[in-house]
């Protein structure tokens, strides 16, 4: 607990985060882009059909439009027999030649397959009977005019940029990224490609920080580094928050060592920090605040914390700034971890685990319980643990819910090959 | 069987891709980028440490560096007192202020945190024993000088750029995105913003392809939209074949239609189409050939055979002409059958599902059966999953490995919350 002075109480993180968005306000901006510039971006309208999809009744094969009634007992022996016609109407005995995705002639409601006919001459033998819309693809059966066909607050995907080109949606309008200024404080760092002096160690938080942003559709500004002292990162939070629609700062949060940040923020304006020391673990000495109604998140110097913290406070918060219609969570999988590990209770632990396949299971590995603050941590794990305030721990053996943020690595001929039990 | 007519004998998916995978040739280009530019890129030569990490013994709390030996026995009512010294080197009973991460003087093998310690003047009365390297972050514990630390074929994700930035890496040897032509094809096809003429449908598969190129990292080059033309297709094609470094199509490889693209691709050059009818569903159609030492993927026009095509085919020729080390899956999990689902024996299917999250357990509803040309199945859906070609289809109730390319939604509270079993 020892960790825990200068902290009054720590505040649990489900309340620090809903305290937190509530209180931070922002008016998304619109753009208007051409489809082909609009993957990843979210929608800020629903597009509704502004036509049926398909717009008419349709082949779905290669055959002869014919009226299903006229096919009754067909069959090889004793085949129906059709007069070909061109014309943009079948009539009694008549029948059209449709490729895949044609229109049905007026006056057809099936399609015979190419393959149950034969041609002789100008006429068209049908082998065998079919019923009414047999191979044909209803208008509207797709999509109907007038429903909404993508909601807003979408993550424009290929498929959903499929859907629009289909109704023929050429623009959309979709939120502007927000820009997160990203701001690094300590006197131990240096600028990467800097020569380093005793005691200093290169600047990665903010890279990392800017990438995460990058990763979720955000726009980084790059505040560089703050020394240790009040004033300068007061000045560098104050670009932050003319230019930038939020902030989010590592190092500079600890106990133990000068609280610098949440003093600068607190300097810089009303309501500033509304909270500061989190019941999580790592990232316990993070603080949340608001300072002209723009948020900041203040989190560790920490490498791992401020990578954990991001996933805690920034995916939510840039979650909402995107205009997303609720948080993206990374991807998830369950798996079962392989070695008991002891977490703390009362804190959320974020536990950083090695998902990989074996026996079509797949486990959970903790990497390193110890060492929050080693990089390699972050590389040889995939993913991580939620264990709740709850909990002393986990037990081997355990299923986890894995939030992964790396790839599983081979997937095994078995599993790849699907199912499973 | 009917569509089968005109393929002399389907190939197994496994076994086109192998050939395809193994005919194409290309060499990966490499080019030197800043570190803050390469998220995402593959790297192409191993990081390796040329330095320990970190690089000397370092303290992992605020304290008192001390001599280990020297604390033995020390109790808060009989502290061993320390004299407080500032220089590199600490003598005989002698301890120096350390905060988080500053290096250990020489002659210090263990740090005393601050709380246990009390400051009296010139010096520090230490409360409570300590072991040696307690509370140190060893020279070398993270990654050692020398190790790899990230290996050649990495996507760069933010995790591997803290660890290069911490090893002072300040630029990085990245594959060269490639480049990838995409070409529609038919009649039928109007570009986005035309007017519609009868019988025709707004391009899509194009845009789809572009974008799912774009996902992965690829560059796409846009062919445009080749009419049911072997010459004009053959032209296209061969812009795609000067300019980019694969190219995928779209349309015209039906049997009962006029199949173009694989009759424009042979004339462009040997050995040509080399699979042509795969034992796949949707996707049959599918046709791959190597020109110039080229590859191209022929996709057949319906839009969701053309998106699982690319799944099937173009995800892992462009994992690989990334420079990827394996082949980049989507992201999977496990999940269980809702309904049972016919697929057909002999071919690989993929099966559209909408997975979701019910009483802590992840359901996969199978999408639409039918209707494979249905735009809106692709957006209701967030995954697929493969049924292998021994399975006449999936049970209630199977656990099948779901390839998700949406989001899973919201996800439940208590499984948010963790543990699951």
């Amino acid at each position: 607990m020892a960790r825990l002075k200068g902290f009054q109480k720590l505040v649990p993180v489900d309340e620090a985060l809903e305290r937190f968005l509530h209180a931070a306000k922002f008016k998304l901006k619109k753009v208007t882009l051409r489809i082909q510039s609009a993957l990843n971006y979210i929608l800020a309208e629903d597009i509704i059909a502004s036509t049926d999809l398909p717009r008419t009744d349709r082949s779905a094969v290669d055959g002869y439009a014919v009226d299903a009634e006229e096919t009754v007992e067909a069959s090889q022996t004793k085949p129906k027999i059709f007069e070909l016609t061109d014309s943009k109407a079948i009539g009694k005995s008549q029948a059209k030649q449709v490729w895949t995705g044609n229109s049905l002639p007026k006056g057809a409601n099936a399609v015979v397959m190419l393959e149950n006919t034969k041609i002789v001459g100008n006429r068209v033998e049908v082998w065998s009977p079919t019923t009414r819309w047999e191979n044909v693809s209803r208008r509207g059966e797709d999509i109907q005019k007038g429903e909404i066909a993508i909601e807003a607050g979408t993550r424009f995907k290929p498929q959903h940029l499929a859907l629009a080109a289909a109704l023929g949606v050429s623009e959309v309008k979709v939120f502007k990224k927000p820009m997160i200024a990203v701001l690094a404080t300590g006197n131990e760092l240096a600028e990467l490609g800097a020569k380093l002096q005793e005691n200093q160690i290169f600047e990665s938080n903010g890279l990392v920080l800017s990438a995460l942003c990058v990763e979720l559709g955000a726009v980084p500004l790059d505040l560089g580094i703050a020394k240790d002292d009040v004033d300068e990162i007061a000045e560098k939070l104050n670009i932050g928050l003319e230019k930038a629609d939020a902030i989010i700062t590592s190092g500079g949060t600890s106990v133990g060592a000068p609280d610098l940040v949440p003093e600068a923020v607190n300097a810089l304006g009303k309501p500033g920090v509304i909270a500061h020391g989190v019941a999580m673990r790592p990232g316990m000495p993070t603080a949340l605040a608001i300072v002209r109604s723009k948020p900041i998140i203040v989190l560790p110097g920490n490498p791992v914390a401020a990578m954990l913290g991001f996933e805690v406070f920034g995916r939510p918060l840039v979650s909402k700034m995107l205009g997303l219609k609720q948080v993206e969570s990374r991807p998830v999988l369950k798996a079962k971890i392989t070695k008991r590990i002891a977490t703390t209770l009362g804190r959320k632990n974020l536990v950083r685990v090695r998902v990989f396949e074996k026996n079509d299971d797949f486990l959970a590995e903790p990497v390193s319980a110890r060492g929050s603050g080693l990089f390699s941590t972050m590389t040889k794990s995939n993913g991580y643990v939620i264990v709740p305030e709850n909990l002393e721990g986990l037990e081997e053996g355990d299923i986890v819910l894995v939030h992964m943020f790396d790839n599983l690595g081979v997937i095994g001929e078995d599993v790849q090959k699907t199912v499973v039990a």
